[in-house]
């Protein structure tokens, strides 16, 4: 049965690159790097009831865990290049399989990946994809990299995503906003945000667990602190109109499945970087600077620190 | 939480290579591939009561996760370098993830393999490691390369582990022999066994759901049948006393999770495979020949056709 899964899958991605050898129907993937370039390398599960509502559209599903790896390699730099799936199922369900991997391919079209191998199993719904990607040698955007006295900046708005969700386990009746829903269910990876910022910015992240959580990361990684000032958080209109301007910031500083990307720039490439990303159609903001360390300080418009607790997302929260 | 776990990974997995500029601790991993060779990757995932026992100590399913995939490198010759791993954890349990990673080491480091990124995430308990290997450009050994009049070879012995699985849901009060106990938790994966074979065996691939199931990819794919005299199927003795021969050779024909290698090879090479695999201390048996198309057959001593029907483990079987 695994077998028929398996031709399901190949039959449904048909995407050819000249660097796959072999590709899904051996007992693993041959592909050929590239000279002069590292390749870039990320796993991420999804699991039913944890990263995605029970219900999820099987497209839905497919576009989700390849997007939460394309934006790891995003926050690199890296350009896409070839994926492995991991698909684990409670029955073979023919439909299922065949909506997850349209979903998938249509993302993966976009970036002209090649799903090249993986395997199906028996159990609890969920899925592992790892993704392969290239990036010039030396040019990787690390988390470790940012200086004090960077500008920090974050690609599009963030919060939407997290407050869909609360919009769906809260179901007070008033339904979800359709351009929050799209957040939660087909986050967009910033992949060519991340190619843009090579050579500019100094440290990047994407944003998966919440802003302050995964900016944490960069400053423990760097030796550095930041400061945010609030007003300057990028929210949708969306976001704003349905829960206001405060809870609409608190989504946006802790929320998490945003798939932003966060970056550190030093003042004087800060024109160059806003005139990468106009080119590939990416908005960015300002929200504040790198600092000597001793955390993370969130600023209202007076000056006053309104750092909230809540950094974000824990995986293992009680 | 999460980072919690993550830092005791990166605390118990120090395998340094030149070759990762960046390991765990960012977006992605960045790796420097050698130059002249291809990469094979694979993956597999492991999901408790399926493919490890509830109650699995959590060392064996650390070196089970790593060896099944290793077993898939093997099986393309690679020789074995890097891999990450998402961990899917009912909670936050660090005595667990110590036991695991502690077990995952002890195989990687055979092999001077690098743990270099991966997830850890809440749900129902199960393991994806993708792996990551190299071969020389165009050696390695593909599932569709068996020719008619090939010589038919399996390493080791098969059916052990199979049957020790068998002894624990039978619960008979006879106890599992420790022989077969082992070949279940602590599978050997071939690796140097299929590089030894680069350049001299025509196909391969890794006996994981049973010889007679992986042997029909390679007879699908290569266009061929396979003919198996039963009598030469190489079984342990702890196999045969516990069992008995006839019972002994079904768990070999059609048990799975064996991580041997079967591969086809002329007959003018067989000697100097023969002697290539000595070298590494690998036994390998002649069990039988690739012939035309078919199907299997697998032959008594006096020439009767006795082909099971079970073909071996069904990932989906009801």
């Amino acid at each position: 049965m695994e077998f028929d899964l398996i031709d399901i899958i190949r039959a449904r991605t048909s995407i050819a690159r000249a660097d796959v050898v072999r590709g899904i129907g051996d007992d693993a993937a041959l592909l050929a790097p590239p000279a002069g370039h590292e390749l870039a390398v990320a796993i991420d599960t999804l699991v039913e009831g944890v990263h995605f509502l029970a219900g999820t559209a099987p497209a839905d599903i497919g576009w989700k865990s390849l997007a939460v790896n394309l934006s790891d390699l995003a926050a690199m730099g890296a350009t896409p290049a070839w994926a492995v799936l991991s698909l684990t199922l409670p029955r073979a369900d023919r439909a299922f399989v065949e909506g997850f991997v349209d979903g998938f391919v249509q993302l993966a079209q976009r970036y002209q990946l090649a799903l090249v191998g993986g395997d199906t199993t028996c159990g609890p719904l969920s899925v592992s994809v790892a993704v392969h990607g290239f990036v010039p040698a030396g040019q990787g955007l690390l988390r470790n990299a940012a200086q004090v006295g960077d500008r920090l900046f974050v690609t599009g708005t963030l919060g939407d995503a997290a407050a869909a969700l609360h919009c769906h386990l809260d179901r007070d009746g008033t339904g979800v906003p359709p351009a929050l829903h799209a957040r939660m269910v087909r986050p967009e990876p910033r992949v060519a945000a991340g190619q843009a910022l090579r050579g500019l910015a100094h440290a990047a992240i994407d944003v998966s667990d919440g802003l302050l959580a995964d900016l944490a990361h960069v400053c423990a990684a760097s030796g550095t602190g930041a400061c945010i000032e609030v007003a300057r958080m990028p929210c949708s209109p969306a976001l704003v109109s349905r829960f206001g301007v405060d809870a609409a910031r608190g989504y946006a500083l802790s929320g998490g499945d945003d798939y932003e990307l966060c970056f550190s720039i030093p003042a004087d490439r800060v024109a160059a970087a806003t005139a990468a990303l106009e080119r590939v159609g990416c908005p960015a903001t300002r929200i504040g600077s790198m600092v000597e360390s001793g955390g993370i300080h969130v600023y209202d418009e007076q000056g006053g620190d309104i750092t909230p607790q809540r950094r974000g997302w824990e995986h293992f929260a009680a």
